[in-house]
This record gives C-alpha cells, structure tokens and sequence, in this order.
C-alpha cells in the first residue's frame, strides 16, 4: 500500500456543504472509502453520496456500526443537535468547525477536531495538499489517527489545542470574511464614480501575492505608513458623505501608524 | 514597425523608485529610448539609468530639450517643487500619482497624467500587460499620445478625469493598504497562541483569487454573512484585551450584514 493511501480508512460523511464536499472527495482521492452520506438535505446527500460511491444515509440513527471515521462537516450550530441523535459508536468522531469546542464530542469514545483552513466552494476544486489542517485528539491515540489522515491529504498539518484553534479561527475572520468585505467597499467607492471592480483587481491579486513571501509590516505602503497626511486629509474629505468609512478610514490608519512605529 | 512598439518614443524618468523602475522596464522592453533617468538619489539614478541605458541628470535643469515623454515618477509631495524647478520643454510632461491633480503641471504646453493602478516592488518584475493604466490629458492630441503609449504597454487603459482617478486611488488604498493592515493583524492575533502566518496564507490567497471572477458580495462568508451571533459574541470575547480590534471586528461585522441586507 503506498504511503499516501488511505486504503483501510472507513469514512462516514455527515454534512453536504463546501467543507463536506472538498474533505470528501480528497478522502476519496486518497482512496479512502467513503461508507455513508448524511444530510438533512436528500437532494444534496443523493448528489455528494454519488459522486462518493457512497450509500446515502437518511436516518442518523442508522449511522453503520463497524468502525469509521465519523466526520461531521455541517453548520457550527447544527452540531449540538446532531450529535445527541447519534448513537455512540466503534471509531473516531470528529467535527470540522474552527470555533466549536473538541468536548462538544465527549459522549463519544474516541474524538477530535479536523479543521480545514480555508474557504471552500463546491465548484472550484481546492488542491488539498496546500490546505492547512488543525486536528485536536481526545487522546494520544486518537490524535495519532487523525494526524495520519490529514499528513496523507495535506503537507501542512498542524496539531491546534482549542484555544489555538480559536485564535487561528479569529484570524481567518479577519484574513478572509473582513478583506473580502474591504473588496466590497473599494467596489463600492469605484461604482459611485462609474468605475468597473476589474480595474482593482490586479492590485488585490499582488496585495495577496506580496504576502505570500513578505510578512504583511514589510509589504505595508500607503499614506498612512509614509505618514503622509495631506494624502490622507484629502481621501478622508473623499468620504465626506459616508461617515461610517471615514470612521474605518481613520482607524485603519491609525492602526497601520502605530504597528509600524512599533516594528521601529 | 510592429504595432507594440514605441521606438520613435523618446523618454526622461524623473525619479528612481519602484513605479520608475518598473514603468521604465516596461518602456524600454517596448522599444522606447530612456534619454535620462533623474533622482535625488544619485546613486539608485545610477543604477537605474544603467538598467535602461540612459544618461544619468543630476541637474534637473538640464533636461534634455529634445521633444520627449517626461515621465515625473517622484513621492507625491515632491512633485511641486520639482515642477518648479524645471523649465518649460517641448514634448508631453505627466506624473505618475493616483492622488495628485493634473493641474500641477499646468505651466507646460501638453502634459497629463499616467497612473499605474498597482503596487510595486524594485525586485519583483511585474507583467506590465496586465496593470491598469489610468490616463488624463491637458488636450485631445495629448490623450491620444498617452493612449497610444499606454495600449502599448497594457491591455488595461483607462481614460479617468481627476474626480475618478481620486476615487480609484481611494479604492486602492482601501484594496492594497487596510487589506494589507488586516492581514498584520491577523498576523498579531496568531502569533499571540505562537502560531504562523503561514497558518492563513493559502486562505489569503484564495479570498484574493475568489474575486477574481466573483463580485466581493457573492464571494462573502462567515459568521457576520450567516448573522450567526454565536461564533461573532465568542469572537468578541476572544479579542478582550483589543478594545480597538474589537472596535473594529464591531464594526465590519456591522457592514458585512448592512451590506448584505442591501444586496437583497
């Protein structure tokens, strides 16, 4: 059996969604076999299910008894409920969430966290050797399973406790919930003078590309870094008629002085 | 002559920093002669002058007063008096600032201005084919001129009066600068549970290429998106000793559901 294969891995796949859909076909490719499908969803169970060579699972009572991998990859509040339904089984139970606890699992023998950083969607195929994994095990044992796994779909596996896990979720709000939120107001500020997004979207390629090398304080520029005020008085006389941006405008600013007086 | 070819184009670079560099690689690997190279700095003119085979001007009153593009590439609050120090020459005079009025130039016969809507670095080439090249002239003929330079180096031209140039460098500073910002903060957030930046980069390089064919509001997620409250008052709680990041999580949590209430 060659290293990375998962040929003995039994998976059952509870959740439909992006994470549901990229874990599982990545298990799948990995050779993995994918025994069951779950979702409240028929429709997309029947469609993932499919694509899985898999059975599709209708009543989570009937979860298969022989040993598994239980992943559950469904909404961060779904969860609570999902699992007093399960019935206590052989195998490792894990949920895929960066911000629920690892004890939601306790009732269970063997649990953990495998939680894959990055944002997903069902149409664009996520090369998952690059995708960071943060697993947590409810014992040594349980952790050297889960660690195997994740070293076979991904060359960067990182062991999170909860709290860490916390904190890396955190950090992936900001790095992709609150940027691309950004993305919306520089669309916004482009519209109002009849300007298309397209033309920034070069410049938000190369701030993403910049980073993958540089840390973000040595890819700073701007206004704000140069302390140039004048520049910075006159954008901020720009957002006159939108005193919420302007409020950012100024924090951001401020922010970016003062780390960078910090790094000094 | 081939189409893209600006062989009969005669240019001075007054400046040597990295739109200089950058935008006099391009002119030169298009054909145009670089006449002189100018800066404060004699010895990064040196440099850079040698790079594109031109003559190193210590005197900027000494322009050579052949007609000839004379590209002012300086720091925006150096345009000013470099301007006024030069003398009234034949040919087409721009600068290269998103932020900075045509008007500046308005002692000279035909100028303009020629803005590269992107960040640039000394040692990192860019494919000047795909940066968006904001241009405005004084006149008709002399906005074919920088047009035709322009279309020359790029397959993205614009042709934006002052009041949209301002409002795309605005876009930019929020797209490349509070983007940027947002990404050393996550950075602090993680190094505070001793975890790497690398943790998030694949996720920052994927909500930039997500929006490469989807609008920011259709690539939008997370918990704010979700009104999940939840996971938002666990965030808030984690970020207790930053009043200013819990400020700021406040608040584009805030615009993310104002904005996508809007999109409804």
């Amino acid at each position: 059996m060659p290293e990375n294969s998962l040929q003995r891995l039994r998976v059952i796949l509870l959740g439909s969604g992006n994470v549901a859909t990229n874990l599982g076909e990545a298990l799948k490719e990995a050779d993995a076999e994918i025994v069951q499908v779950y979702s409240r969803n028929k429709a997309n169970a029947k469609v993932l299910a499919k694509k899985l060579k898999a059975k599709v699972l209708t009543d989570i009572t009937k979860i298969d008894k022989r040993p598994a991998l239980i992943i559950i990859a469904v909404k961060d509040d779904a969860i609570p409920a999902l699992v007093k339904k399960m019935k206590v089984t052989e195998g490792i139970v894990v949920h895929t969430s960066g911000s629920v606890s690892m004890d939601v699992l306790k009732k269970f023998e063997q649990y953990g966290v495998f939680y894959p950083l990055q944002t997903f969607s069902k149409n664009r195929k996520k090369e998952f050797s690059i995708v960071p994994i943060c697993i947590e095990g409810s014992d040594i044992s349980t952790l050297h399973s889960l660690m195997n796994v994740a070293e076979t779909l991904s060359d960067c596996v990182y062991n999170l406790d909860s709290k860490q896990r916390q904190a890396a979720h955190l950090a992936a709000v900001f790095a992709n919930n609150f940027t691309n939120h950004i993305y919306a107001i520089a669309e916004d500020l482009l519209n109002e003078q009849k300007l298309p997004f397209d033309l920034i979207r070069p410049l938000i390629d190369e701030t993403a590309v910049k980073v993958m090398e540089l840390s973000p304080a040595e890819a700073q520029t701007g206004p704000a870094v140069r302390k140039d005020t004048k520049v910075m008085n006159a954008q901020i006389a720009l957002l006159k008629k939108h005193p919420e941006l302007k409020k950012l405008y100024n924090e951001m600013s401020a922010g970016i002085i003062k780390r960078s007086r910090k790094k000094k």
